[in-house]
């Protein structure tokens, strides 16, 4: 299976045509579409979320994943293999927290490069048909590389790594070792935990872990990133009250 | 055929999430987005909308149906069969217009449980995998029960349940015994019937019976929900002029 | 394999609803989501962005282009073949730039009509319907014509045709005899030209050559769309500096 992971968003002819590629080049091979709206221009803050999604990929999953705003200049292509698991895309941090997560990992440099190569849409002219190789079992040229960022994704990324639709803030910390009495800061304000949204008065917020593992901070139908004043970015400070 | 109808939105990695659920459980079988921004957090009037979907479904379409403001509370999961169709999802009202209107039926408490279930994303852990389950054959275990929200579900809606791209209201209120000089009061104006948008000046409002069989407040070239101030839940009113 | 383009935006269970029509009448032949943003109510804008998506499109295709502000009108339902791919929608100006760049076409009215006709959505009615039979090898009962629009489609649309999701604003200007030290004029501004986002500054405004060939007039990291107040049908010009 191929999966989507970008911040083309859903407009444009973008996935489109990145879906066109696919088909005709790994036919019969279902694509899903993971997530089109990662945080635009941000590779470390998309890279922390593509990361918290792995565990929920199959084990064959190949993943083209772009967010990618050197596109055109010198950061180079780059196809990561993570406990068996492929990933496609540049080398510019995205992929880092994926390959310092695994148990097994090695990367390569893509040297492999299309007839007509634009210089805005890599994702099309590179990436997919890499994906495609991949996907059907044929040979990448590619020599292996270190990849980028690999020291800075050792550690959780304490800040808001995601805005759902919703208003929901996402932020790059595990939940699974944070006692249910801590509190979060964020925007200024201080956060107390709730185990779920139904269990909160209409319009409270409050911090739960998430169905990805990770914390979030919600408002129960209503907006945290409006509340707060909330971006991609915007740091967040755990306070164990003891 | 599965398909998909929830308030999730397209952004996030929720449908994304959804869909690599069913692709390895339910293998080879067509997953179509219905819709994925059903009237957030209000479960009666997403019912009114997907029971005014149902009629265009196959006969033996498994529909996974999310608007779960209650995720994580005592809300029961259920199974709905409709005239042959399987409908999963929570028993928050949610189905039960679809039952209603069906010449035969019978519905369920889901009783089984995914090893790991999260607080707040049971499409993904467990009504997924239900679909899965009746797409592809094979039983689910379940108790027979009666759904919630049956006895209000007997009228139609007599308000706003879908606010689309292009502004358009859509009521629940069908439109096939509604007279053509009938006057639509709504967000304290009045507005007459035309039979189809090119037949107005751009920028005029009316009313219509839109492609679904409902009856639509629209502005031709232009957004009712602005010009009229309206959103989901807002009432309507016929009056007839005779 | 059958193509979407329209502007139907991804809300609401219009596309939901074509892919079943599709799904059941073309079982088995992939589909594939070009483009649900097309600028809405502007066949014209719509037509060139088309027309520019063509040549990365299978010579198999079967595109079902729907942009159709005069639906349920005396407006005619066309399909056109151009160079071997097919070509099914409104005849309102839509599908006359690719018919006039095509080595070869023909263009037929369509005589076919379903059992139900809605007065407002003959892309599930009709369009997908015609779509399928094309795309199975079936007859499509019709009658040649010469399609609307082709003779203002045979000189580029010097205006905004698209804005993208990042606020990127697309022309309908080839850029491939464009030298690149002309520059744009557009909302009472000129912009200069860069290769590629990575190689201005961030916050720069830039033209440049998109990844459909097309002149598109962008702001590093940051919306051209606000920062000129454009919108589709916004005139360009391009003036040659010597």
């Amino acid at each position: 299976m191929i999966f989507l992971f970008d911040d083309f968003g859903w407009q444009g002819p973008y996935t489109g045509q990145m879906k066109t590629v696919l088909a005709q080049q790994a036919a019969g091979i279902p694509v899903i579409d993971l997530q089109h709206d990662a945080p635009a221009f941000r590779p470390q803050a998309a890279g922390a979320l593509l990361a918290a999604l792995v565990p929920w990929l199959p084990a064959s999953a190949v993943v083209v994943a772009v967010v990618d705003p050197g596109v055109g200049t010198s950061r180079l292509p780059c196809m990561l293999q993570a406990d068996g698991r492929w990933f496609v895309g540049p080398d510019n941090g995205l992929l880092a927290r994926v390959a310092v997560q695994a148990t097994e990992m090695a990367a390569w440099r893509i040297d492999w490069q299309p007839e007509k190569l634009s210089a805005s849409f890599h994702g099309r002219d590179l990436f997919a048909s890499v994906a495609a190789m991949l996907a059907t079992g044929r040979r990448v040229p590619a020599t292996a590389i270190s990849l980028a960022g690999l020291e800075s994704a050792r550690k959780p990324l304490a800040e808001v790594i995601y805005l759902d639709g919703y208003g929901n803030a996402m932020t790059g910390l595990p939940g699974d070792r944070l006692p249910p009495d801590a509190v979060i800061q964020i925007g200024g304000c201080e956060v107390c935990h709730a185990p779920v949204f139904g269990e909160v008065p209409e319009d409270a917020a409050f911090w739960y872990v998430n169905s990805l593992g990770l914390v979030e901070v919600a408002v129960n139908q209503g907006s945290a990133a409006q509340r707060y004043g909330l971006e991609v970015g915007v740091p967040v400070r755990i306070e164990t009250v003891s």
